[in-house]
């Protein structure tokens, strides 16, 4: 598979990152590597992935396996093992992102874990990116929108988050296919001028930005789809989507635990199951597999633990497709092009 | 009714606060002095309440209209409001609290301008409280939690989470009967060190502070009911209320039409009826009617503006039963008992 390998994009698949390793990331780079047209290579020891992908009938596939020592466990600190294990399935992975043998790299492992190598041992910032954000494409009821930073960056400056809606309006272009997206910050109110003193400094950055910058949206609005590119600090980008797993989670399980409380409910809900389905599918996180790293000198994405091997294939076609539409190299001429008010500090 | 009125406590309620004033106001008002057996008083201009209150049968009732000349718009400045148009609703019906004749305040209208009011030209801080907090009851799948600040200080130091902390603990125990509430802090990871900068020192704070404190809560472990006081910040508070009701009515609506898709599921969920009917009871947010101001020398409670009578009804309720249980003088004593690093800054 070597010449072939060399003319077609190649996705690094993390195989040792997840709750359930290597099965579910083996099962999903197999899949994604039969499906979508790229070569993958899978990181971990060797003789542990081998036997796993001896499960799978990959004969013919573009798949193949890339010798790994070391595993970052999810409870290892993140910078240090960034430090400390260059030669895990993490690092390993990226430095074939790093030395071109690759275009992008897919982990559903530890996310601290690889942001640190990432940014610390692995491929660093594009150049003039004041800070990589966690970018997560988030379904709202016209179908999906990106928010970030869902995580990266517990405290941002103004600029941070400028950069974001820059980032953000590059990668919603490229995999919701969104000519010029609209970009709204997260604020506590509607008006210009609500806001904490980090939304208002952004709001003007933002407004200058020469983005389809829309103003503040609120939690609620999200979900409208009132923007197509939803910028915030990591730290509330964090809390919206866990609230948002926690509500579902809960909404679901109370009309479960009531639907099962009569005869004629349960009917009613075996009746309707397959409505329950479709409405559980509109809001599937397996759909784009993960959040990605923008900002950092290559495509990577990031996946929760929990993934199954649906949401690994789905990180498989999305990595490709960003690494099809150049989304490093246009965050980089973005980032380049800024004005320099905005590169300062 | 005017010694009955002496002996009992009195709840003002403000008839021109929300989107349909005066009606349901007025209606809330008339089934809160009809159930709870507290004394009602109406703010508003007198011959347009008279009118309404008319229109229900309220003989014998301990409920009457104090005339209020002005009347404060949804769309209006909250702090202008709250200097020029002191003969509003709100600041007559603030001033009763002030004077006494009532013990508590509630109103479905503009919460920046009752915020305003409350503070600037009404009750004032208790000595001691940094910052007065928005504290909103919300649903858990054991039942309800209190989160605060739900949005009146966008930008929070750790001293105000820490004097959350404690006025939250009083209102817990005070409406949901926990005898010692844990209180958590929310952050974007479990493990303490994890947090915004305002997050880790206000851990230090909350830790130090003889409260049951739990340390940090995620966004989905609030509907865990992990805590029963979850502190926060009001900027993401405020997001937390308003992305969970953007994910439930997504949720809903989202199912709501896959059910109409087919008739097979349209006969399942008439069948279903009643599971669904419960299952939206459990996140009935009319159950308690709006969120209190904590930390202000009274009691204020402020209702979504769309809420229906049975929120004021429920409004009323609460407000007597903060009342009741003396909420403003336990978070006197609280306060006046911390340790004077707390106090100090």
């Amino acid at each position: 598979m070597g010449n072939e390998a060399t003319e077609k994009l190649t996705v690094v698949v993390d195989a040792m990152g997840g709750d359930v390793v290597p099965s579910v990331p083996v099962e999903g780079a197999v899949l994604g590597a039969r499906e979508f047209g790229v070569n993958v290579i899978l990181t971990g020891p060797q003789d542990v992935v081998n036997a796993e992908l001896a499960k799978h009938d990959h004969a013919g596939l573009p798949i193949r396996v890339h010798h790994a020592d070391e595993v970052v466990e999810m409870t290892d600190h993140a910078a240090a093992s960034a430090r400390g294990k260059r030669e895990s399935s993490i690092g390993v992975g990226l430095n074939l992102v790093k030395q071109g043998e690759a275009q992008a790299f897919v982990s559903m492992g530890n996310t601290g874990a690889v942001m640190a190598a990432a940014l610390l041992g692995g491929l660093g910032r594009i150049r003039g990116v004041k800070r990589p954000a966690l970018c997560t494409v988030f379904p709202t009821k016209k179908g999906f929108c990106v928010l970030l930073d869902t995580g990266a960056n517990a405290d941002c400056r103004p600029e941070y988050l400028a950069q974001f809606g820059l980032m953000g309006s590059v990668y919603a272009r490229s995999i919701l296919n969104i000519e010029n997206p609209r970009v709204g910050i997260v604020s506590n109110g509607e008006e210009e001028g609500k806001g904490s003193e980090l939304v208002k400094e952004s709001f003007g950055l933002l407004k200058a930005s020469g983005l389809n910058f829309i103003g503040n949206v609120e939690g609620k609005d999200i979900f409208e789809h009132l923007a197509d590119v939803v910028v915030t600090d990591g730290f509330t980008g964090n809390v919206i989507i866990k609230t948002s797993e926690g509500v579902a989670k809960l909404i679901t399980n109370g009309l479960r635990e009531e639907l099962m409380r009569t005869t004629l409910s349960k009917i009613g809900g075996l009746l309707a199951k397959s409505a329950f389905v479709r409405a559980g599918k509109r809001m599937d996180y397996t759909e784009f597999g993960g959040a990605v790293l923008l900002g950092v000198d290559g495509i990577v994405i990031v996946g929760h633990g929990r993934s199954n091997a649906r949401a690994v294939r789905s990180a498989v076609r999305v990595a490709a497709q960003a690494a099809r539409h150049g989304v490093v190299e246009s965050i980089r001429q973005g980032i380049a092009a800024q004005p320099s008010a905005e590169k300062g500090a």
